[in-house]
């Protein structure tokens, strides 16, 4: 499965006094990130919650490592994928670079997990289906 | 009826590369100074919904003049207050100030909206309640 | 001169607990329509700053007139142009539409300023050049 | 030495489509958590820059944790406190409750920076003060 990439211009509103994108807003990029590695495989968000009767795929655990700053204007590419399968949680790896220049990594940890009323957040992580797992080649 | 005055520390997330808060932030904060409004006459919005069975104030038109900037840790206070009201909407008037020096101000028109399904958006105008009017003094 | 069109995906950090499009997100999608009314005449932000020694086109008063809702996912259609050149301001109009339904409309000021240090916000307004009303074609 | 205690409301931006805070907010509102704690030890940013000549304390690396959902409307708290001092870094650990409830528990890695023309990202990791560690009771 090739990483999912997709082209973002960092915006005037991205950026900070210190002239760089303040990191919070790469979070905000990742989440998009993720939305169109499984938009690539058919799965846009209103789709996913439909077919599989999901509430979607809540953030469990993210981290970053900041390398170097991102400008007003720069044009860079972010790379997600999909790293690993488990039970109830998948990893996604994200990567943004201008051009040969690493700008962040990320890596999230999303949990698989269907609305259930007598849960303490109304949601409950669930086996993700092995259908899902299959559009992603894995 | 007073206006409302709250305090607000201007952020380093509102501020831009130029150094100074950037303007869709106000509108963000002239949001929070009309919840406010309504919460210092007891309604804060989830009790303006279930006591009125409205879906809210949503916003018709808004406006704002941009006097002088605003910087990264400034307390500024944000006044505001509903100066008139229509059959069907209001008109909020907001005024930010450091010190003396007023940074913006702005009049927002809302409108008085019920769900409706069968209209466009899914929302209808509706008259404004008289009591509701009364709790602002008007 | 031929309004500039960009197309923005409204995304879910755009989005609030009513499902729509948060308001003050329209402002920041105003400002990247005019940043590209200027790249479209061959005036980057940065070109700009270098060539006319200006500290850019601040914002003097903005408004704006909420016609419908946009969505998350949303792909929508932002038309931005100067519809009046003035001495030492212009007006800049946005539409946002999805498909022939229309989101908003607006209106910005926007001064044409140079840096002065002995002006109260280091800012002073500055007749506009002829030769950049010509590449809008004014 | 103390954590800093900040209350903060969650306002209507900060909520998605879901209802509940979209986490990249939590990132900007741990970096007002660690502005704070040098607040609190009588170093606000400014001060902090023009004293020790440094270009203050850029992330390197930021991880969290998320527990359970915050709504618009609830007012939480976050505490914030320095964990470890190294010797160019250190790690701030934030943690925000609801009550009892834990929304979420982040961590950063700070770096002590210094101005650098000749550095890639011109800046440069500097050992940190000995009299600002003290500062902390470190």
């Amino acid at each position: 499965m090739k990483p999912s990439v997709i082209e973002i211009e960092i915006d005037w509103a991205d950026c900070d006094p210190a002239g760089i994108a303040f990191y919070p807003q790469f979070f905000r990029m990742m989440n998009i990130g993720t939305q169109k590695l499984f938009e690539h495989v058919g799965l846009p968000f209103h789709v996913l919650v439909q077919r599989y009767g999901t509430s979607g795929v809540p953030m469990l655990d993210v981290q970053a490592t900041f390398k170097s700053p991102a400008r007003f204007g720069d044009k860079v590419l972010l790379e997600s994928e999909v790293t690993e399968w488990r039970d109830k949680t998948f990893l996604v790896r994200h990567v943004m670079k201008l051009g040969e220049r690493v700008i962040f990594e990320g890596r999230e940890i999303r949990v698989w997990a269907a609305k259930d009323e007598s849960a303490p957040n109304g949601i409950r992580a669930k086996p993700i289906p092995v259908n899902l797992k299959a559009l992603f080649g894995a």
